[in-house]
């Protein structure tokens, strides 16, 4: 019998104090849907007693080589203290790309990013923050082009993701 | 003659708008280091008259192939619309390091990601924000451990790292 395909579920909920309940419930979902879901928090070794910075580069290691393991990755890039992505979530659907691995993801805001950042527009249509006058990107994608452009752009809900992980890694 | 090691610059300067000269700036010091350094920008393409979807993938797929095509990458993680690093540079980190390349950082905000979000220590010394009652990490580092927890931790200025990454590749 062929193994269920892995997914490494990517996303800050791994900040969350009540982490592994929600990771369990993650999993759970997965399994209806003829997946194993992996969580960040399985890689979970002995650094709880490493100096800080020990522990650091221990954590993500474990997160390296549970994405290396897995055969792609499922990402939340609602947003997270900001109007986009959680940063540490971005790197590993990065990091999973360049290994050839399917990267899913969902976004439960759903407004365009543009809208989610206070912006003016100019003569020429490009839109300007107020905090640094940057550029924000208009491309009516709800994050960075990086995360949203890519081959599987972010749906709306986990139920909905998780049906595109397993049509696309069982089928 | 042997060619200089080439850099991709990644970092939210994509979004300013004098991106070129800020481009050509960095390019100058990276020369001055005996490196070359490529921008987000060199790939430019014809995808002007796209439409804004598939405008979105072309550069998402420029950018891509600018980083395959660089020996290193060296990116700007200080804080860009919130507490930390811009997501888009942080996926394109992670693309990186896992194709094998050496990835190198400078933030110019010194202070540990845990000082720029409010937050209170319960009594077991976990950190919370006052957003969303998410921890908040505590490793002393400025941003994400998976961005900052690698083989070369961000240094504060452009200068440094420069320094930093023409050692490693002509060395």
């Amino acid at each position: 019998m062929s193994r269920k395909p892995t997914l490494y579920l990517a996303g800050p909920a791994v900040f969350h104090p009540a982490a592994k309940a929600l990771f369990q419930y993650l999993k759970e979902i997965c399994a209806e849907n003829g997946l194993e879901g992996v969580s960040p928090l399985d890689g979970e070794g002995k650094w709880q007693n490493l100096p800080q910075e020990q522990q650091a580069a221990a954590i993500r290691q474990a997160n390296i080589d549970l994405i290396r393991a897995c055969d792609a990755v499922i990402a939340c890039i609602s947003p997270f203290r900001g109007p986009g992505a959680d940063a540490g979530t971005a790197w590993e659907m990065g990091f999973a790309e360049a290994l050839g691995k399917k990267v899913f993801s969902w976004c439960e805001e759903t407004r365009p990013y543009l809208e989610r950042v206070e912006h003016q527009r100019d003569d020429d249509g490009r839109c300007f923050c107020q905090q640094h006058g940057m550029i924000v990107e208009d491309f009516g994608l709800v994050d960075n082009l990086m995360l949203t452009a890519g081959r599987f752009p972010p749906l709306p809900e986990f139920d909905q993701v998780i049906k595109q992980a397993a049509a696309e890694l069982k089928g």
